[in-house]
């Protein structure tokens, strides 16, 4: 079913890192007196929204940092927190310093005896470089929004894995946690693996219907059993 | 004097990988009438006249693979060598297996302690991913010509350092073995370190006048010379 695959195309948000636990963190560190979860959340919620202004064209082309930014500073007004100007640089960089799963870079690096790795995030490529070096997820290369100057789910992003990778759409995988982000990949000809992350939102994490996940080449409950799939299999 | 550095940036082709070599020992294994070191300063020859067509809009975005298989079409035809197919496909592949200078991977893993490493080459993503995986050089991201769509001398190559690694264009320097590599990249805000690579074109390599480094921050005879004046001078 696999024959042929060479690349695998990571989602990184929440499918290899556990942005709501890392965010929180530091939320609370930062900002004491707020609800690290529920600001993390809040933060998150915004996410969307921000990038559609861009796939919109109400702004120009706009790196995630800089959505970030943007959105933390609504939400502190929203909560008439006045945070000085440096607590903010530092709490925007807590997206690149967010916490793998645990299963995270022990599959990768053993994915990456076999395939080429490669990010395929809405993240900027700068937070992308980060977060590897803070998690040691080994990339062969940063791809991603900031690359096509496009966000997920826009064509040119699913596009350019195997445009710049030099193989065949079909040879190359996007591995996520999120059908919408698989379905985008797909109709842009990749071939698609759901991992479930049940804890991306906590505890009270909303999962796809089995049905939905029929659409996919692979769906596993984790980086171990694809790597295995994948490796073993 | 390089206070602020944060970034990197190295040229490719005959600053780390000795491409002369390299290139010989394919064509010698391939087509073993001809004279292997002469053939590959005839394909690194159409090089810079391949890129510039593109540059001046002949033809339209070409990756280097691709400049490099038609270059080396001609000069099969010029030497009336009729190879098979496989045989072209397997030679065009030398310039993605090229064998690094001896203190390049050493240095480079050392330099990386401190500072953000990526290429900024006109190779295509997919060949500097693979010679990094035969190299064993370190990248944290990979930049060049593809990214940009646009070859270097092009400024919007240099700019792009800066930009997708989100520092001021004085906290990246540019490290390459061609003056007017360098001096292209100091013309986009870049700081630049000139390292001399003697054997880059053979014995006969010509080198630049002591004057013309005087331009550059950093002028050394090797990589390791460098990594002991960026980590302890």
């Amino acid at each position: 079913m696999l024959e042929g695959l060479e690349v695998l195309a990571f989602d990184v948000f929440g499918t290899l890192v556990d942005w709501r636990t890392s965010v929180a963190r530091q939320v609370r560190r930062v900002a004491p007196q707020l609800d690290g979860e529920s600001f993390a959340d809040e933060w998150r919620a915004r996410y969307v929204p921000s990038m559609e202004r861009v796939a919109r064209g109400e702004i120009g082309w706009t790196k995630l940092d800089d959505l970030h930014r943007a959105s933390l500073d609504e939400l502190l007004a929203e909560h008439e927190l006045d945070l000085p100007e440096d607590d903010r640089v530092e709490l925007n960089l807590a997206w690149h310093r967010l916490e793998p799963w645990p299963d995270t870079v022990a599959a990768l690096t053993r994915l990456r005896e076999r395939f080429l790795l490669v990010p395929l995030s809405n993240g900027n490529v700068r937070l992308q470089v980060d977060l590897a070096r803070h998690t040691g997820i080994p990339w062969d290369a940063v791809l991603g929004a900031e690359i096509v100057r496009a966000y997920k789910p826009d064509v040119r992003t699913y596009a350019s894995v195997p445009e710049l990778l030099d193989v065949p759409a079909a040879a190359a995988m996007l591995v996520a946690a999120h059908p919408s982000d698989l379905r985008a990949a797909k109709a842009a000809g990749l071939r698609t693996a759901y991992v479930a992350r049940p804890l991306e939102r906590g505890p009270q994490t909303p999962q796809p219907p089995p049905q939905e996940l029929a659409d996919f080449d692979v769906a596993v409950a984790g980086l171990d059993e694809l790597a295995g799939l994948l490796l073993d299999g």
